[in-house]
């Protein structure tokens, strides 16, 4: 397939910085991905988003297509028209929402069930068996708003990610937990493939098609999940599957060589300071997570390393905090976005401690713009050769 | 005093279009002041308050002396500092709020107690008796915060707001209701006179000072206290005391004629669209209303004439009702602000469903861009001399 273009402007190491040309613009790389869940960046505005400098958003299959359905959004056009953003937007495959917020929801830990005959990964502590919500056909799960059962195939999955339009979509995948066993993660990462050989059957727009990499904590599997996404026709390869940060680089040294190099590479729900920098080192283009918007709801901004920010503090502190109370100094007195123009600690605490949206809107914004600014930072020092100057500045 | 500079642009019956200058720069009247009660007008920022035209803001006083207390914002250089508003603000004189939601909230009816042996007006269906918390030193309430006691005495007020820093402030008044009988409207006029004399006597800087005017609905009373605010050395005159639409004509009537003309008008807490332009007509020049954000919150969105608004309903529709669930219009097809040229009402309605801020925030900038239009309207047509065109456009 061809459905985007990518080019690669500089490497450095096996870091690099690249362009994505999408029918809705350009994504230059590194770049970060803030998740616009119900097609809304959580109480910021499509012009804020491009005042922050952010290329291409992310949005959720699942819930948009509970609510308000995909064939609104094609009445708008599509979720450019909907949402009223212009540049490139991408969508996930639904399937992880679709267990974990539906039938899933109900059951034990949220996401799996749990049956101690299937144990044989040697440390995990709990065993897993497949939940009888995922089969080969797809993934059952029930609406929270009105009970009713559907069930995500990928077939189905690709159906509605065509009508909502975005530039970049998923096929269907099982995330496997970093807790479950070698037999589990296999047999969800044969799944995942199976389901990636229907998705580029069913896709028949020029939306561009990424394939997920799945096989947990287990070297062979990765590997040969790296080697089975990589043969087939996807415009991009996404790599899947929660891990603590160790975990994250094992993975990824793993995969990452198996990966050719003309296809763009987007690492999915991480967006962590230092995960972000490992993963670039590694090779990552692209990265989603919901980081700056939820931690500012909760009273978290972002800090640069001059300014305090650390692997120890994970570059934030909690604005509420009273030590604040009277701080006449804006949230970080090196950003230059024009929430620290405008704004001392002082004034967003006082929004905080009285429940004004207008505070984790100022919140949201600073932690938005942080996260534009490095990958910008990363990126001007790949095509500069100077990774490893950026790198120990922000993690020593 | 001359605290402000105040001209007469062009007038049109007894209706004007002045100017009023302020340290902060220039006011063009007639003119609506959005609400900051705790120096933000809720979800919307100060550069968005700059795009829809909004040219200045009202805050609480009483509510900014209980947090973060005055000290901190004159830490900011003042409110503008603060709130990062670099335009004209006033702030209320906080007596209202001290007695309705400090001790008075407490009391039967929130601000007033009742005693049928002092009912004297005819047509009043309960009687009141001044409550033991207003007295001629002050209003006296417990913060809701930490049950401290207060005292806001006229000079209190006066230094609290002068710490606060706006362009205009106001005396201490009591607020009589409307349900009140002559002689506790009477005696409440006598206490707002004596705290305007004190007030007028504390006041130390270069803010403009306006008097309130009390009196109810009894027009000698009325009267009275327009002849008394207007003959002190205040630099604008507001008129307080809430009423229905017709009696608030009626004491426009009695009152107007007796006002200075070289004296900007403010009518405290008024902002329908009808009353707006009936205020107008006789000659008032500002306004005040939470209106157009708190109507924004419980999901009510302005509408022009032309686009189906009218005295029927209120100039408003709930965009909440399902019957806009799959509305690709805007929700003001003629309507100029940036909300109506991006976003649906069926994106509006998904948003508020899904509790999104987003929504009442779009719906918040567009009611204030509703009424800061409405305003600039009024304005060209008292200086085109076609006030009553556009009063029968509006309200036919």
């Amino acid at each position: 397939m061809c459905n985007l273009k990518f080019s690669i402007d500089a490497s450095h190491g096996n870091a690099r910085a690249a362009r994505i040309v999408l029918p809705h613009g350009l994504v230059e790389t590194p770049a970060f991905l803030p998740v616009a869940t119900k097609a809304t960046v959580k109480s910021i505005s499509p012009e804020e988003l491009e005042e922050i400098g952010v290329q291409v958003l992310i949005a959720n299959t699942y819930h948009l297509h509970l609510k308000p359905g995909e064939e609104l959004v094609v009445g708008h056009g599509g979720l450019h028209g909907f949402m009223g953003w212009k540049k490139p937007i991408a969508t996930d495959s639904g399937g992880f929402q679709a267990f974990s917020l539906g039938l899933g929801a109900k059951l034990g830990e949220g996401k799996f069930e749990y049956d101690s005959a299937l144990q044989s990964r040697k440390n995990s502590k709990k065993l897993l068996k497949r939940s009888a919500f995922i089969t080969g056909e797809g993934i059952r799960f029930k609406s929270p708003y009105d009970g009713k059962e559907h069930l995500f195939t990928p077939e189905k999955s690709i159906e509605i990610q065509e009508k909502l339009g975005a530039d970049i979509i998923l096929a269907l995948d099982e995330c496997s937990p970093p807790s479950a066993g070698y037999e589990y993660t296999k047999e969800s990462m044969k799944l995942t493939h199976k389901w990636a050989v229907q998705s580029l059957k069913a896709h028949t727009t020029s939306q561009a098609l990424y394939g997920i990499i799945q096989g947990g904590l287990f070297e062979d599997l990765r590997k040969q999940s790296a080697e089975f996404i990589s043969f087939l026709d996807f415009d991009g390869i996404a790599i899947g599957g929660s891990f603590g940060k160790d975990e994250m680089s094992l993975s990824l040294d793993w995969v990452m060589p198996l990966l050719p190099e003309n296809k763009p590479r987007h690492l999915l729900g991480v967006g962590g300071v230092s995960d972000i920098f490992e993963s670039v080192k590694r090779g990552m283009d692209t990265f989603d997570c919901v980081g700056p918007t939820r931690m500012a709801r909760i009273g978290y901004a972002y800090l640069l390393p001059q300014s305090g920010g650390s692997q120890k503090n994970k570059f934030k502190f909690r604005i509420t905090n009273q030590a604040f109370e009277r701080d006449l100094s804006p949230i970080d007195k090196n950003c230059r976005c024009s929430v620290c123009q405008s704004f001392s600690r002082a004034y967003i605490y006082h929004l905080f401690k009285n429940k004004e949206m207008l505070g984790l809107r100022l919140v949201s914004y600073h932690n938005l713009f942080f996260f534009s600014s490095l990958m910008q930072s990363i990126r001007r020092s790949i095509l500069d050769k100077k990774l490893e100057k950026l790198y120990s500045k922000w993690l020593g």
